[in-house]
């Protein structure tokens, strides 16, 4: 069957929808709870109730779907991603997965495709870190990860809004939220399409990639302790100061991950106390992220840490307390839905480009519930998460049609 | 002339003015415009009318002074310090100064001492930080490195009140400030007691020290830019990360002032943005704080810094541009007040130690508009600016008595 999808139409879709939380400088505020979350929802509910005829649902936590064919004996095939963006980001950050599961929806409805399975799009609530501090916060919630004893303390630090009114605000209720959680039953499978957010495709020239494992993160919370001294009173040599204690672990930190392929650390979060230009610092709170697919290596990392920990506490006379504040394994992709997605880029005279996914997204938590895969795009220079994300039209149009063929794929191997 | 302090009054009123400001912890609260610092204020007032019976006096910016054998022809020799205190301070930084100065006073009034010049207690005004974020206020405007303009549009950043409210609230009167002002013919010289707020003199076993310099501090605002970006899936040789620019600085100026004796150098104040875990930092500010008597030896550090600035900038990237935020030199003791405490050292005994003072004081003002001298005492374990601060009896006793012959011998020498 040789079917493409209505390039100029998701073009059009999606400049309309990056309109929705536009800010003066281009870049789109769109974070779970806005005004302009409220609105990307009208207007996703419109464009599906007009275009397709279908009636939008919503769950407990508010993730909206748009199911073609319900209720036959199958179970659905699931596409999609999130509406919501990151303060100032682009348009195409989760947005392009929505627009694009939509059209190939719209596209195959057009058509008539007789499809084995039901499809369903799926646009999942606050997906991106949030002033409610809890990102991926819709498929946690399906794939059992959040429940509402979690969630009912949580507000907003900046509205002071509780988790509770704004999830009914955008169409969910916090008291039903068992209702939203999924079972292996529910879902033949879930794919995602997503800019790559990083430029390994445009390395290589190449537009689309089948993504095999989605990366752990590890995080600890580092506290340095020191003591606290006169800037000039205190001699070199007697000085516990935190902060150069904490820079040599940072530093450190990066010199270990370098010598390997497949692994990254940042220290993004640093807090120097008390911060004052006179006195020396005499505690530092930092906090490590470390990324991986390979477990053994996040190992050797850690284990080479530890020593290093050991070597920078004694040398400073600091102590240095270290604690988990996140390890979220790698997820692998299944693997019927990586082939049925290098099927779909071979289908369309791509190469088959394997990548692992260096960012958390919602199909890491759909694996839990059922078979999970993405499909990445190229990001035009690796931006993300600001104004200046872009991805090339042809590059959408390819990943679109590849999509399409991935999804008729899948509808016909999967029970 | 063979007479010595009272010591056991001294330690008494050490005593009654270390328990105005007391906190629940035994620290003492008393900054530049808090209740306590006008409970301190009123202490000295009484003090000095009841026991000495003399007026006390106010300028403009509420520096308090008291003459005796005022209207004299010779000029008055100052003596004294401060009595604000740093939040959780202890009770000998600054107020063993006042109270020492006040001793000196009262016992050559008993003795009925024939001094050939005024003598002249002070207790400066806000020496030390406070919530209007100047330093060594009283002594600033008297040497005129302040003035009203400058001082008019001041608040507490804790209270809101305004500098000009609060001086008036302590007997001052900002828009009479320029009467504060003091030239080269209104004192002979001003000699400051203070707590060595070091461990050197506790290292060598000894009591007191004169002080030859008072540091030069060097402060430069660091603004590191690089590029703010995806902890994921930006690889570690793509990234320019600010933070880890500046935590590479910041230990690089700890090895360079590591190779010589008479310099330190803190980064007190760093500042990571945006500040999340999982976003690469793309600018850190950081403030540097360079201290050394020795103005070659800043020159040699500062070229070693650019150097290592350079070769930061290129290996990473990243953009360092660096703003002298302060450039106080280092201010030299005048000889004859130098040479009198050390006579004075000598002539109860102990050997004379000259040490530069790492620290800023009044008395570097004060050098500006007379010769100005510092005498050091031991600092128990070298802790200052808390409330562990601690000075022995027996070290007071001896700083008193070195300081009374010093004040002696300055009244015979000086014009």
């Amino acid at each position: 069957m040789n079917i493409c999808i209505n390039h100029k139409r998701l073009m059009k879709n999606l400049e309309s929808l990056g309109r929705i939380g536009e800010n003066e400088n281009g870049g789109i505020d769109r974070a779970l709870g806005s005004t302009a979350d409220e609105d990307a929802r009208n207007w996703l509910r419109s464009y599906w109730k007009e275009n397709m005829g279908l009636e939008p649902e919503a769950d407990a936590i508010a993730n909206l779907c748009l199911t073609w064919k319900k209720g036959q004996e199958t179970k659905p095939i699931a596409i999609g991603s999130h509406h919501d963006a990151v303060p100032d980001g682009g348009k195409y950050d989760g947005a392009l997965g929505v627009l694009l599961a939509t059209e190939i929806m719209e596209t195959l409805m057009e058509k008539q495709v007789n499809l084995r399975h039901p499809l369903t799009v799926v646009s999942f609530t606050g997906e991106e870190p949030n002033p409610y501090n809890v990102s991926t916060l819709g498929s946690k919630v399906v794939s059992g990860r959040l429940d509402r004893a979690a969630l009912e303390p949580v507000k907003s630090r900046d509205t002071g809004e509780s988790m509770k009114s704004t999830i009914h605000r955008l169409g969910g209720n916090l008291e039903r939220l068992e209702t939203a959680r999924l079972s292996a039953d529910d879902y033949a499978a879930f794919l995602e399409c997503h800019i790559e957010q990083g430029h390994r495709l445009e390395d290589m020239g190449l537009s689309v990639a089948a993504v095999t494992c989605i990366t752990g993160i590890y995080r600890e919370e580092i506290h340095v302790k020191g003591e606290a001294n006169h800037a000039g009173t205190t001699c070199m040599g007697d000085r516990k100061d935190a902060f150069l204690g904490a820079a040599e672990l940072a530093l450190g930190l990066e010199s270990i991950v370098k010598q390997y392929d497949g692994v990254v650390a940042t220290s993004g979060y640093v807090k120097v106390i008390p911060g004052e230009a006179n006195i020396i610092p005499g505690e530092t709170v930092m906090i490590i992220d470390i990324r991986t697919c390979r477990e053994n290596l996040l190992e050797e990392v850690l284990r080479q840490m530890d020593e290093m920990t050991e070597k920078i506490q004694e040398k400073r006379r600091i102590q240095i307390c270290r604690r988990v504040i996140l390890d979220q394994k790698p997820v692998p992709m299944a693997e019927p839905v990586v082939h049925a997605v290098e099927s779909g880029c071979l289908s369309i005279g791509e190469p088959v480009v394997l990548l692992e996914s260096m960012a958390g997204h919602d199909a890491a938590n759909m694996a839990r519930v059922t078979r999970s895969g993405m499909i990445f795009v190229q990001s035009v220079g690796g931006k993300s998460h600001c104004r200046e994300e872009y991805t090339r039209p042809e590059d959408i149009k390819k990943v679109g049609n590849a999509m399409l063929a991935a999804v008729l794929e899948l509808d016909q191997r999967l029970d």
